[in-house]
């Protein structure tokens, strides 16, 4: 399994992502699950995946290639005009990659399923963030629903759910996911460090931070201790059932 | 969907199920998932259930015709010897009720699953919580492992890794309880109030208390208002990461 999360803050956009693949309890390896694609002072493009390794790593390849084969109709990462059209690209991409991937003649095989955070800017238009499915298809955040996660969602879902707030700081948002992260990789061993942070401000068609988190990183120890210390005050500080 | 916890503490044994059932988001009912066989004084057995609601009625309503039919061979819930027996009996029960519901000559189908936590103490041996698996066999609580989910189960189990401690109060397990369960039904339609509690004292065999929360509940409200704030808090006691 996998947990990522894309969010939409006034500032900018943050992206978290772990690292872990397994194929079975007794197969686990590490992967990027976080790819981006910038062109400093134009744009630029995190995609994190969800799934099948195999069909997640085929889509980022042929996004990659189609940016090497100069006479491919379909406009690359780099040079859709919009970020809808990129999420369309990436798409069109995942529906290609399942198709190749199931028997010939089926319907497309939910083993080979898997789904995508697309996050960036253009210039010329806002910054905007998509689920991407399986099928293909897509939805955009809203102010409704700010952020989008993929994977192991549910164990860190509850305090983005409680403590996120648009006017969040970068700072405090990264604080956010890490709990979140960290309360999914207490629960749950198909999520494993080291995390993948990057981070994008608004209007600067540059990676603000794009950073690797693993076990020794002090900010992620001080939260994770931190963060058992302060739910255990938290819950402490609320009044006992009255028998 | 479903949740339903039942826990162990050196005190004695607390349970807490939601009531929502729903086949379709557009067809929810309220069910009590909880049901307790009491001989106040030599035995209390409380069974919890969640999946398919024609099996788990199924389950309940055959333990319970067991108890009056004399002539029946299989020992009722107010007569096996031991809660081991008890939950042998209980397992057996699934794994009669799901073959009947199956298809003649095919496997079990998933779709009529259904997972039971049975719990509670018989006079002459200790009070033993057991995990009843769709496929009739179980498993029991250990130190190590000191309670059991069934349902939806995810997104309330990080407070409970987090602060359950086997020496805490009656007071204080449901307080953690309803942390619980209402980080559960603040992500999750699926389960909903009201929520059944139950806890039972080591050596009493007698329910101590059995009770439903409603919406109206003044604990209830002041743990779901006190826990957002106190979660705020926790998360601003951190320290913000360090652009």
């Amino acid at each position: 399994m996998t947990y990522c999360v894309g969010l939409k803050i006034d500032r900018g956009l943050v992206f978290m992502s772990d690292t872990r693949t397994n194929a079975g309890i007794d197969s686990i390896s590490t992967f990027r699950k976080m790819h981006v694609w910038e062109k400093p002072g134009e744009r630029v493009v995190v995609l994190m995946s969800a799934g099948n390794l195999a069909t997640t790593q085929a889509v980022v390849s042929l996004l990659d290639e189609r940016m090497k084969a100069v006479k491919d109709r379909t406009p690359t990462v780099l040079a859709t005009p919009s970020m809808f059209q990129t999420a369309r690209l990436v798409g069109d991409t995942v529906k290609e990659v399942i198709a190749d991937s199931t028997p010939a003649g089926e319907r497309a095989d939910s083993y080979f399923n898997a789904s995508f955070i697309v996050g960036g800017q253009i210039r010329g238009s806002a910054p905007r963030l998509f689920l991407i499915y399986p099928e293909g298809n897509f939805i955009e955040s809203t102010d409704d629903t700010p952020f989008f996660q993929v994977g192991e969602t549910k164990y860190g879902k509850p305090i983005i759910v409680r403590a996120y707030d648009r006017t969040m700081s970068f700072a405090e948002t990264v604080k956010l996911l890490m709990v979140s992260f960290d309360s999914t990789l207490k629960s749950n061993l198909s999520v494993g460090l080291p995390l993948d942070l990057l981070f994008y401000e608004n209007d600067t068609f540059r990676v603000a931070l794009n950073k690797r988190i693993g076990h020794d990183d002090p900010y992620y120890r001080t939260v994770s201790d931190g963060w058992s210390n302060a739910l255990k005050l938290a819950f402490k500080s609320l009044p006992d059932f009255p028998e």
